[in-house]
């Protein structure tokens, strides 16, 4: 075996060359109606917050697949300058019963997507990188999704 | 002290209401020009391929900051379908001296990014959700980013 | 303000000098219960399984420290060699009121663990890291920890 | 295909049954002497510092392998009272050829460590769980690490 490898990880991980889109492509992929727990704070000072929240149901609707939401957890920080910072994962099962995680990376209200699930019918969702917010801030809890690619 | 925090956390997560624009907005943010060391491959089966890469430099210009990448790490995981994730931090040091986290997680060749960085002039950053990727996948080391918003 | 900091950050991390004990002590920290959710496979191949599971309570009980488990996410992937790593977050409330964030990273059945809470009676947890496992294999939800140091 | 499996993830984790060890057993596992490059203050506040700082080398040595430390990435937060957190992930190469990464979690100067590598020589680390320290407090780039089990 061959111990170090030269070659880029990136040489591998191309196999459709071409070049992209300039500005990229935003499709509508779903919209999540999320219910919550309450907010536990267990780090609080002057300068900041830390809260964990668990993700208790929600519904999931889009043009390529509706589920709903069975649980997950998200964790914040609001800094002093307002900034609010969260991670979250939860799971959706859709109505044809596929299992699939999403991750969230987010600087609220905007929301960084990355998908994973072995389900054949969406595991084309493995490859995108998704972008939601709530298109009306009074109703946070619903969000809209947009596949950039 | 009050210790379970009835309030949701997204009651205090919004300062600005109002509604979002649909589809979201799309701003030219920064491009990057990235040198990277070897691939080590830590993990390999039939099925699947890890490994870790440095980030060992590069240049970034755009039209709010210019600046060199300092260093950083990029973890890579390629599955058996093609799939291929990749988690990194980088940090860029601007050329009037700010230094700025850069956190990367990508379904190559997407990549959602996200800030973090204290200086008084780029803390802006602290709250923009980013999107990047090659223009050309034959040159898969220059990126472009754009804030989406 | 000076952008490149030379001083490693090392330097700035060590407030008591001395020596270390070889090998580490372990002292007893807590014992939990804990209740879980359904296991909700959503990656499945022939090498690999990957799981979202709630944890949606619990009690813990130490010589300092009682409380219940308000509860959490736990993702967990096994792989074809039998190995399953797991990490998870989940929030316990001590019985005098404060909330403690618990993260945990693991090699099924062993399991690292770190916390965070900004209770004055509690904030030694901070800097403590702790290691835990069931007893009994049989009884795989009622785990021991100790502190190592 | 069943779609919600209701048996829990615990219960295909445990495959050798049995009682465990109290307090746990503590094996030494190896020491690393890392060397760093500058740590990088890309956040600070009165009461936070964040910091990046490359691992640029290093040498292992222990009962069961010996190496070099190939290079990684710490990302560290010093808080007001003193706590400083840790996350890293760097990659080992054994003398003899494998390519082991090391991920570790701190709460300064104590580190717990996990590791993946699909070498067979190796591939018993997967199921570690380890923690580290340095001896000595004056010199803390010399760590001692031990298998917990």
């Amino acid at each position: 075996m061959k111990l170090t490898y030269l070659v880029p990880l990136a040489a591998f991980a191309v196999t459709a060359l071409g070049s992209r889109s300039t500005p990229p492509n935003l499709t509508f992929l779903f919209s999540a109606n999320l219910t919550k727990g309450s907010a536990y704070i267990y780090d609080q000072s002057e300068t900041e917050i830390k809260a964990l929240q668990a993700l208790t149901g929600g519904t999931i609707g889009g043009p390529n697949f509706d589920g709903t939401v069975i649980g997950g957890t998200a964790l914040s920080t609001r800094s002093a300058d307002g900034t609010i910072r969260a991670d979250a994962h939860y799971l959706i099962q859709t109505t044809d019963g596929a299992n699939i995680l999403v991750t969230e990376s987010a600087a609220i209200p905007y929301v960084a997507v990355l998908f994973d699930t072995s389900s054949e019918k969406y595991n084309w969702l493995n490859n995108v990188t998704a972008w939601g917010t709530p298109p009306d801030l009074n109703e946070i809890n619903f969000l809209e999704y947009w596949q950039v690619s």
